[in-house]
């Protein structure tokens, strides 16, 4: 999905929040925001805002020295997550539709996402963000299509939603079906990378693999040969957060997209209002 | 006031907004963004947030090809601002302290800023925000100048406070004092100019003048020689709004700066909140 004039004002407050966590010396700041202003100024050389982000957080790493700024946020949402893990489990066991449940307590993962709410009372929040339901939810199109997978590809998006993801995981290994979640392969932002899956735990229900981007999102053409072959091949792929639905909207191949809906922009492509949870299927172009 | 890096994001949000509002042509606005990225890497060359909004307005100006975008939106708001006005002077003769009644007025008319509040319902929040009471209120030292004042100089800020400002001109003008009302010297954002302030009819309660600056804010290296030394020798000035805070926070004189903090930045230099109205007097550097 094209990068829109909209996305310039967000990305460059990204890039201040990034600079700020990398490191507090306010001359790499301003070093770091004067060269996010000429990438910002090199937009059509960009595929989608997740190929904008990439340099963007590039060169907060460059900068400021700091391989993985968002380490300790990252550690800090997966506990927060862990912390409330025993819940989700709970709401999808006790639910009439275990499939819808496991992926709405997924689809609730995505507010972990610290780059959009900085300050977020985890606890308090997810109790009631699992109450809401779906806006719209592809259910009956995902059931049928799980009927004939053996294989199915979820693509993971933050670090604590991947501790969400598990219950989803969980559902989808059922009647002996292959799950794969795919992480970014190297940090950005907050999003989870093999270490952070692995803490969670979600090898426990999945075979981990990395997609080998950079970017907040699974930019095919930025992705191993081995990652694009799984997302080809697999029986039903599932992509989770803005991100990757950037860089996969207009993938060739059915995909459900599973997301809460972040910005005004993402929300009309998708017909939704921000904050609606989203279970949209795209038959491919 | 420094230009600070939180300025960036938000000039670039108010760049789209301008390039929005002055060219429906989305290649045009494609090209200021672009074009106001390589501003926004141009920061350590500007003096203050102002400084860079006239540049930044400037590229909005010189690729639409239109020399005021927010003509329609300045009348919008003086002619709503009209609307109010019986309202603002019932509100200043029934108070127990007139000159605050009337400092508060000519404050509350800072939300008339399009800028900031985009899609403003006046009439239903201006009688809300009159009853809300300054948060800090330098009055008895505004009060103790004005006795030995003979000259009094407000510099305006944007386009419909201007309808407010007549309400504080006015009690200013009482026991025979001078007073000036001075506006930018060419249109900016919804800034007013002399044609502003005479469409509102504020050459009735002073004599109007240019600063000659075409930056939201009074930057003394751009006004007229003419205002600069209205500045220096009036015997009391009072800035109104945020740019001209930024602008002549540094001043060698003392100033009273009116204005409601819209921004967390200058909220916190006035060690205020978002959304307080103030009255604060700068002995001046």
């Amino acid at each position: 999905m094209e990068l829109f004039l909209d996305c310039m004002p967000c990305m460059n407050r990204q890039v201040l929040e990034a600079a700020r966590t990398a490191t507090p010396d306010e001359e790499s700041q301003a070093r770091i925001m004067d060269r996010a202003a000429l990438t910002l100024a090199r937009r059509a050389e960009f595929s989608c805002a997740p190929a904008m982000a990439q340099a963007m957080h590039e060169i907060v790493r460059s900068v400021s020295g700091v391989a993985d700024p968002y380490q300790a946020i990252k550690r800090r949402d997966l506990d927060a997550a862990l912390g409330v893990e025993p819940l989700l489990w709970r709401f999808a066991a006790s639910a009439d539709d275990p499939l819808r449940a496991a992926l709405k307590v997924a689809a609730t993962g995505n507010v972990m996402d610290s780059a959009v709410f900085a300050d977020l009372d985890i606890t308090a929040c997810v109790a009631e963000e699992l109450e809401r339901p779906f806006a719209r939810c592809d259910l009956p199109e995902l059931a049928a299509d799980l009927v004939a997978a053996r294989h199915v590809l979820v693509i993971g998006d933050n670090s604590g939603e991947t501790v969400f993801d598990k219950v989803l995981l969980a559902a989808l290994a059922a009647e002996g079906r292959e799950v794969v979640y795919a992480v970014r392969g190297r940090p950005i932002i907050n999003d989870a990378t093999l270490a952070e899956a692995r803490y969670a735990g979600v090898d426990a229900y999945a075979t981990l693999m990395s997609s080998g981007t950079g970017a907040p999102g699974a930019i095919l053409e930025d992705c191993t040969p081995e990652f694009v072959r799984e997302f080809r091949d697999a029986d039903l792929v599932i992509s989770k957060g803005q991100g990757n639905y950037e860089a996969l909207a207009g993938a060739r191949r059915p995909v459900y997209f599973l997301l809460k809906a972040k910005c005004a922009l993402i929300a009309r492509r998708l017909d939704a209002a921000i904050g609606d949870y989203l279970l949209v299927r795209r038959d491919g172009s």
